[in-house]
């Protein structure tokens, strides 16, 4: 599961820009947020799924296995519990860059940062990983969008 | 930087079936994608800024700046090079299921599958780590959407 962290006080402002190596746009943007993930969302899988079962979307059986994959995918398996929060977090971050857009801002999704650092100054537990940043503000008037890449170089068919 | 694979031929989409633990929703979709992410993408990155600072977008320096900084973080450095592929696919991924979702069709992003078995029936580079499913279609009429997390567990605010 994911998480958004809100970089709003100037002094986590200021700490979050160390963290990431100075990139300017942590001061200059409008909002900035951090999305985590958590690495052990796993096993909050059948909390999560209760709610579902009680107003009658699953039945208990399909919940009971659900969990039982879970865990035999995560329990003691670092990297896949990591891959799933790149996974969850990123999902969430393009989420919030579209939405974004639709409200008439800009953002910038940003890998360029020490995660230990800021899952530190932002008060994250050790098993929320940092995936991303996301800046949102208003594009400067100089800035082009950026030739992209031909969709033939995107896509194939098997 | 992502790549889409359609899996449109019956017998890629059996295969594919296969190295997802059998999960019917592979046969019965409409369209199913493989979103993998290239872990050797920074080593692209020059020529895919040579056309942004041709049109004037970039100035060579900060070409060579952006260069050098992603072979300093990737280089040899396998776990950065998956987390990576992991952002890049799966921010794509959910572009998708946007997409896809204003064109009138649900979708669902699927992590329950071999890598290496999807790798080798779609023909990818062992470069490329397949990172997400997602399957397009008509959901069944019986499914609701299932209860949400209250917004106040998703978001905060330092
Ligand atoms: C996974 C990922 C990580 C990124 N990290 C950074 C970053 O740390 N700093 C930054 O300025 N841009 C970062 N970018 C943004 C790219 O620079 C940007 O998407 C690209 O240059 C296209 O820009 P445009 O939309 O303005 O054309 C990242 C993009 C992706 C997909
Ligand atoms: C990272 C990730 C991996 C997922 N993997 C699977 C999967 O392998 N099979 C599946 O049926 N659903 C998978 N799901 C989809 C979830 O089951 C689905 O998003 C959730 O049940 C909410 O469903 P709803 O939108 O119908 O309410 C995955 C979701 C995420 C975010």
């Amino acid at each position: 599961m994911a998480l958004f962290t809100a970089v709003c006080s100037p002094e986590a402002r200021q700490a979050l820009c160390e963290a990431a190596f100075r990139q300017p746009k942590i001061l200059q943007a409008a909002a900035v947020f951090i999305i985590s993930g958590d690495l052990l969302g796993y096993q909050a899988l059948a909390a999560r799924l209760q709610p579902v079962v009680a107003a009658g979307q699953m039945d208990q059986a399909t919940a009971d296995g659900w969990v039982a994959f879970a865990q035999s995918a995560f329990h003691e398996q670092p990297q896949a519990q990591r891959d799933e929060a790149m996974r969850s977090a990123s999902l969430a971050a393009m989420a919030l860059m579209l939405a974004a857009t639709e409200a008439g801002w800009a953002s910038c999704p940003m890998s360029g940062f020490d995660p230990a650092a800021v899952r530190k100054l932002a008060g994250l537990p050790e098993s929320h990983l940092p995936v991303l940043l996301v800046a949102v503000g208003k594009a400067a008037a100089t800035q082009a969008q950026k030739v992209r890449a031909p969709v033939e170089q995107l896509w194939r068919r098997i």
